[in-house]
């Protein structure tokens, strides 16, 4: 039975102080629930989402068949993370564009959109924005956090900002905080957004704009980190795009389908075409500034910094137990910064299982099927013993 | 004693056909020479370029202490290619913004510039180009011809298109094509110039602008995969820029220099402050249209195509000898890719010398001065028997 989700909204007059210094106040969050709340409340799961994804973690909206949420692989009846036995939320972080407060809302200091005044909120913030909400539910204490990539720090961070909350924590394809090549490729990706003429500062939503040069930019630089080089290779290699499509169409006699076209501008390998769909879809739904804080959040992620770069010394405070994942060709965050996570959990004595799965398909592969890794997320929480 | 480099210009009145169809004609090869040419003429070494270098490979110009050519330290009197002994020209490529006939220069069919109509070059193109340079310059047999990166798939494009006139043939840190991910990166960096408002469809010169942010971003994530990862964290690392700063002043009790910022647009990390300082400094004297060119012509070399994919058919006709060099930490061309030519080679019964050189600059490493690296290349050169 396929699962229907309905998105909620609650409201938070009061201010969220921030990292920063800034507050947040009159916010809203978006989320989604799955699932039934046991008696004692202690079936509850929460999942973080990563950059571009949403509180619509799983099923579909009703009469929508193809709204199926970003790891709906995962969750639902009978699935993984089974939502006959857990109960499970998904909230949309603060300064998102897909529902919860950010950059295109009223700031109601000054009566304004925000735009690129929305204060820069970190992973701290946003655990911070959801612990609020679970308190609204009336959830104390979670059975577990899970997350993977940004959606893993997030996860790490609660059970270190909330360590009493969090009996368990899922870390799936993430790091302890970016290495200089993931703040270079986040950099690059923002500069593409600040410098588009259409940004105007970040305040483009007055000038009927949207910065799209810029965010197709940053898709395409995502999407090729993503991605292992194998993978590319397996996918699209140096196929050309009109062979491609003269093999669809059956015409590879009408066209040489071998002959090079010559060009600089035109689309002439088949991964041009695909990077430039997936710029061009991104550039339409996703918003600029949206992209600048979530990469940002990403930048100052790092527990270990209050602690001078000692990462044993910075989860010290963890009390939950832990699955780390990791995947063998993720060159983002690759299995080593996670072995580092664990390396650090074990200095502290903490209950850790720790998988690294052989997947070709780089970070990617946190969202897609593969079966060990399925079976490893679906024996966790098999194992986890809450109450009818 | 330093070389005094004397750059030099040659004019080709009749037309070179082009791979594509098109030809060029009343154009400008730029070059340099350095060393003296023996009496068999047996001594001439051609070093070919890479994407953002020219002609200009050895030695300073007289009167500028800091105008060493790129290759400086490899080239020149004692030097592992040492132009006591050998007779090094530099040749800069068609279509390039150092001095050789492109796209900022006159089209003598129409009376105005080039601009994006400038050619599609290959590097078949360039090594035919360059073939008539030696013609002009009396010079039928190279001892040997080297190059880096694409300059390497010059070098290995001209044992297969003049394979009676190439003694020697050092491929450095090349590939015989470029993968799905390689082609990635240049089709992001072509579209961030493409789609700058100032490019005007490749004709910026007469609107007087230049399209810099694109060209900015292009360079950005050029950096990104010059550099290894390990590299990137040693050099940058985590490091804030406000913090690096108030060490080199001192002022770090002025400044709480380990305070984050919270600002999505300025600068805060160091790898940013660099990166940004490198895109800024190359759309200063770069052309846009150049930079089309050039990445595509990496795109389209695939000495394998012509042959089913099958490169040990295609390195057939090579007569040369050979001295392949990779290192070890190279993503953007790696080790691997060397290896299949060895392998290639290797089916054709080729005399092959391969280094796999241990190095953490990543890509970068071909221009830099490791000892190991440094000793194979001379010895090579040593080796080879030159009438005086």
């Amino acid at each position: 039975m396929q699962l229907i989700a309905t998105p909620q909204s609650m409201s938070f007059a009061a201010a969220l102080p921030l990292q920063s210094g800034a507050s947040l106040r009159n916010y809203a969050l978006s989320f989604e629930t799955y699932g039934t709340l046991n008696a004692d409340k202690s079936n509850a799961v929460l999942v973080c989402h990563a950059l571009n994804a949403s509180h619509h973690v799983a099923g579909v909206y009703a009469g929508q068949a193809k709204s199926e949420g970003w790891w709906d692989n995962m969750i639902g009846p009978g699935k993984p993370l089974d939502t006959n036995k857990f109960f499970v939320i998904g909230v949309n972080n603060l300064g998102s564009c897909f529902g919860s407060t950010g950059p295109m809302h009223i700031n109601p200091d000054t009566g304004q959109v925000y735009g690129a005044d929305f204060p820069v909120v970190t992973v701290e913030d946003w655990v911070n924005a959801q612990a609020r909400l679970l308190d609204a539910l009336g959830i104390e204490t979670l059975a577990a956090v899970m997350g993977g990539s940004l959606g893993g720090m997030q996860t790490l961070s609660w059970t270190l900002q909330y360590p009493d909350r969090v009996r368990h924590a899922l870390v799936i394809a993430s790091a302890p905080n970016l290495t200089a090549e993931n703040i270079a490729f986040n950099e690059v990706a923002r500069r593409a957004i600040v410098t588009d003429p259409d940004f105007h500062g970040g305040h483009f939503y007055q000038h009927g704009t949207v910065p799209k040069r810029g965010l197709r930019i940053a898709r395409m630089i995502g999407h090729i980190t993503y991605l292992s080089d194998d993978v590319m290779n397996e996918k699209f290699g140096r196929q050309l795009r009109d062979a491609v499509l003269a093999q669809a169409n059956n015409t590879a006699g009408d066209l040489d389908a071998g002959a090079y076209k010559y060009s600089t501008q035109d689309v002439e390998f088949q991964i041009e075409s695909y990077l430039r769909y997936q710029g061009d879809k991104f550039a339409e739904y996703f918003d600029a500034n949206t992209y600048l804080l979530i990469t940002r959040a990403l930048d100052y992620f790092d527990p270990a910094r209050a602690y001078g770069g000692n990462l044993s010394l910075a989860l010290g405070r963890a009390k939950a137990k832990f699955l780390l994942v990791s995947f063998t060709t993720d060159w983002r965050f690759s299995p080593k910064r996670s072995r580092e996570i664990v390396k650090a959990l074990l200095d502290n004595q903490r209950d850790v299982t720790y998988a690294e799965i052989s997947a070709r398909h780089g970070h990617d592969a946190f969202l897609l099927d593969d079966p060990r890794y399925m079976d490893v997320v679906r024996s966790y929480f098999e194992s986890m013993e809450v109450s009818a």
